[in-house]
């Protein structure tokens, strides 16, 4: 009876150990969601409206100083609008919800080479994992990465975006890692924001073959970066943080709105 | 030491019994790749051409007899084409790819309400699975299921789609379940297969908005209908065959080329 006993002792024990092995790919710790109040839009004389080719409608600003240099949009994204997967060289982002519901995705994998796409036939295809964002989540977003995001839902949603240049980036008009740049460059100016102007085959164009021009390697088509999607989110993007790069943006932006001189935001 | 040794014994076993159960979930059944060497196309008098707003260059045609009625287009699909994930409602499709190399996908997850679209907001949305081709592989895909494939690689691929009508179609002009008619409604007509013509917003557009008169349900972006994708193909999609229905369609094409008067196809 004792060796009975003890055999299932370590039948459990084993079917334990196991279970925990197997299990680990499925972890997903237990995230703290970073939330953060507000990030205030720079005050500027007059703001620039973009409609973006993914269906975007951005209030786009750029600021710079000695030290730091970036772009922000304060956008509303329709249903069925956001960009298809990309990948940034010049600049490192943040992704700010107020109200959530936005599906953000991101790959684990890095593409350090602007000239090795995320393809099938260069690079390679990659994974991406979901995010369903919550109500004023932010999230950061290093270069790299496959990323892009979704508006799944049936009623447009606000997303804010902060576009910091990374220290490997060219010289852009703006300083700012060449964003403000690209979305001008590829995006159409709305005059009227209860009239919106229509995207443009141009425009669709112009937003995956002048991205590298701006640091970015941007897909054409869904599954063009795009193995396979899940919804579970490993500690590796769950991890990835930069609080004090954000709070030195966010500085920067209300001493701006303050009348500081040393900064300069249009 | 005996008793060790038992230990041991139950320890590796309970270890292997705990590894089946979880790699189950993984197993993808060896399965035989149906292949067919080919499907004719009815030598109909004019060949209709017809650029699809998924960017799909088709021949397609439709044939009927007392007994059955289907469309069958002979298809190239250039690098990026393929239609965003749908389901049919009035039709049973297979798929067949002379060289291989398009990734389809589909749900195991049927939709059987037309009014009931896999969106976030109304049934929910479904979990994907992708088949990447093989040459000369035919799949069959019965409706109800989301589906639909893209063209990932940087080459122009074949394919050749059947679409047979299901018994709940409503009877279309070419008595064929609506397809061939669709096509014609959203599609742009070709003129010079070496000038094609250019898809427009108009022809985006009345691919999404007219499907359901044609009994599908088309996503307007890649996210619409999708919460995940996996390369795992279970047995249940696996399984999914109608061998007698493709023959029969065969025999009427053959039929109709050889001049049989009781087989109408144009």
């Amino acid at each position: 009876m004792l060796k009975v006993k003890a055999w299932t002792v370590v039948f459990f024990l084993a079917i334990a150990a196991c279970g925990i092995f197997f299990l680990q790919s499925y972890v997903v710790s237990a995230q703290t969601v970073d939330t953060i109040a507000d990030i205030p839009m720079p005050k500027v004389e007059k703001p620039l409206l973009i409609l973006t080719p993914a269906i975007e409608i951005f209030n786009i600003a750029s600021c710079s100083t000695k030290d730091i240099g970036f772009s922000i949009a304060s956008a509303k994204i329709p249903p069925g609008g956001g960009p298809m997967p990309h990948v940034h060289y010049f600049i490192n982002e943040w992704f700010w919800t107020p109200e959530g519901g936005i599906e953000l995705y991101s790959s684990v994998r890095q593409f350090p080479n602007i000239k090795e796409a995320p393809t099938q036939d260069a690079a390679g295809k990659t994974k991406l994992h979901i995010i369903n964002m919550k109500p004023q989540q932010v999230v950061y977003s290093p270069k790299h990465h496959v990323h892009g995001f979704t508006n799944s839902t049936t009623k447009t949603l606000p997303i804010t975006f902060v576009w910091l240049k990374d220290k490997v980036a060219p010289d852009f008009p703006f300083h700012d890692g060449g964003m403000r740049e690209y979305f001008t460059d590829s995006g159409v100016r709305i005059a009227d924001l209860n009239n919106l102007p229509k995207v443009t085959d141009a425009s669709r164009a112009a937003f995956v073959n002048l991205a590298p021009k701006y640091g970015i390697n941007q897909s054409a088509y869904f599954l063009q970066y795009v193995s396979t999607i899940t919804d579970k989110v490993p500690d590796e993007l769950a991890k990835l943080k930069n609080d004090q790069d954000l709070g030195k943006v966010i500085k920067v932006i209300k001493a701006f709105n303050q009348g500081d001189k040393s900064v300069s935001c249009s």
